[in-house]
């Protein structure tokens, strides 16, 4: 496939490095200010160099990537909320020309589902975003095999980066303030972690779960869930819950229509208890009884991979 | 999708009974001295109430199910050494005509892979086999996902029999016979348990694997596996493991071409030490690291559901 790759930052480039590994071409790659376009295939490592050495992809107008010969979008522009701009637009305008997108931006489809969903209903493009929930890990299209309708709750570990936290902190009785300043040393965390540690990151994957099982059209944004972050945990609270076998790790969790996302205790050898920057997503079948998924939930080629698999179901 | 269902225990059963659930019907339905035909979808419920109670499903001859209407094929009798036979012939039946078939036969994709996969290419008709590897967990589908060229080695807990009585030998402090016994009364383990623990069933799951990653047309076969399997692992042994923090697993591998089945030791909270008739398989992926993925391995809700996402991405 052709691909048309938006956003330069980790995931959108190592997509554009990996995609000819998979079998694809890249016709066009923009960052926030620049882009190459060609439709024999753009030169990928000398754009990857450029973005390295000069801070920008290409010498054209980002907006050319947009109107460029491509089979297939990949938008990975960070998430943003309310509105989800620029990347809802970027969905919208490759729908509107019927080509396919794969959303590595959680933005789209936890803050405005149904107008994704609506635009493409009137297309001849699909929309895939596997890589919005657990990275590497295949948590959306196992949900699609199972059918959602016979799939009754989804609870995972869903941040790495507060999993990190949480899991240092135990390990080695440390206080939050410091295990941060260490994760932001090591690039686990980022400058403004924000999003991370109050469980925003979490509950947008939880509400991109909760509007692929919700059958009924409703249609769920981040207003519905209920979030708790990781800041008032304190190593004392994790020394204690120690003691009795436990530990805490901050869960996000949809059943039943609801999302919730917030500090839980489980056993220290549950499969929830995952370690590090680790994550996991548990699916309760109907039929099937639970299965959990786990890996890297986060990173430049974790998350590629799973862009290039749903570039791959795209064929 | 109108489904042709060939077996009538537990796999074949189930897929009978929740068609509908996912959108099918069922056209079919064979044992293997009877079967009942409709083109406008047999009465299914009638059909397992004969089976419960009559031992045959229908009045017609097993052969008519071959040659009925339908669009794939479900090839859920017996697993067979050697020719795979008849479940080869079964999908050598529906291949000719056209058709898909999914198979929750080991048979065929174990020991006859190149023969189906020649069949596959003259034919308008596929052939998928996720729950041959598994049960419910999407192995075969995950390795599609990250494309078997990027997947280095896969390894698992692959026999549920096994790995309850290794589970309960190592929690308990019994003894094989003793543990073996209490399985067949629980019916965990079958009146004969040979392949499930000698490692035939656990080798035969690792061969399939090896076709699939096999990129070099390269065919593997049961001879091919190097096995070994649980008879002679003692209370005792299991007991200085635990000592040192660690237990016994029968463990598939397959790595660089090679298919190993052995008891291994592990740490006792690792991810492979799963416990009762749980499994689990690691990925080890090129650009995403190590993937697992674990749940129910076996029983005929949980195949069948495997065998209805296969159904499901033939549509």
């Amino acid at each position: 496939m052709r691909l048309a790759v938006i956003g330069a930052g980790a995931v959108g480039s190592s997509v554009v490095e990996l995609a000819a590994d998979y079998g694809h071409s890249v016709t066009a790659f923009a960052d926030s200010g620049s882009a190459v376009v060609d439709a024999a295939g753009i030169d990928t490592d000398a754009a990857l160099e450029r973005k390295r050495t000069d801070g920008a992809v290409g010498s054209v107008d980002p907006s050319e990537a947009l109107s460029a010969d491509y089979d297939a979008l990949v938008e990975a522009t960070p998430t943003t909320l309310g509105d989800a701009q620029p990347g809802f637009g970027h969905v919208e305008a490759a729908l509107e020309r019927d080509r396919h997108v794969v959303l590595a931006n959680k933005g789209p489809v936890a803050e405005r589902y149904a107008d994704i969903r609506e635009l493409e209903r009137e297309s001849a493009g699909r929309v895939l975003f596997e890589a919005t929930v657990g990275g590497a890990m295949p948590v959306l299209s196992t949900i699609a095999d199972f059918d959602p309708r016979h799939i009754s709750a989804v609870r995972g570990v869903l941040n790495g980066t507060a999993n990190f936290i949480l899991s240092r902190m135990a390990t080695e009785g440390l206080d939050y303030e410091h295990v941060l300043a260490e994760a932001q040393d090591l690039g686990v965390a980022e400058a403004d972690p924000t999003f991370d540690v109050d469980g925003t990151d979490a509950a947008l994957k939880g509400v991109i779960v909760a509007n692929v099982l919700a059958d009924d059209g409703t249609e769920y944004t981040l207003t519905d869930a209920d979030v708790e972050g990781i800041q008032e945990i304190t190593g004392s609270a994790l020394e204690l819950a120690r003691e009795d076998g436990r530990t805490v790790r901050l869960v996000a969790e949809v059943v039943e229509g609801s999302v919730r996302v917030g500090p839980r205790l489980v056993p220290e050898n549950a499969p929830l208890a995952v370690s590090g920057t680790r994550n996991i997503a548990q699916l309760e079948t109907e039929h099937a009884g639970q299965l959990n998924i786990s890996g890297r939930g986060a990173g430049g080629p974790e998350t590629a991979s799973a862009v290039l698999a749903d570039v791959g179901r795209l064929e």
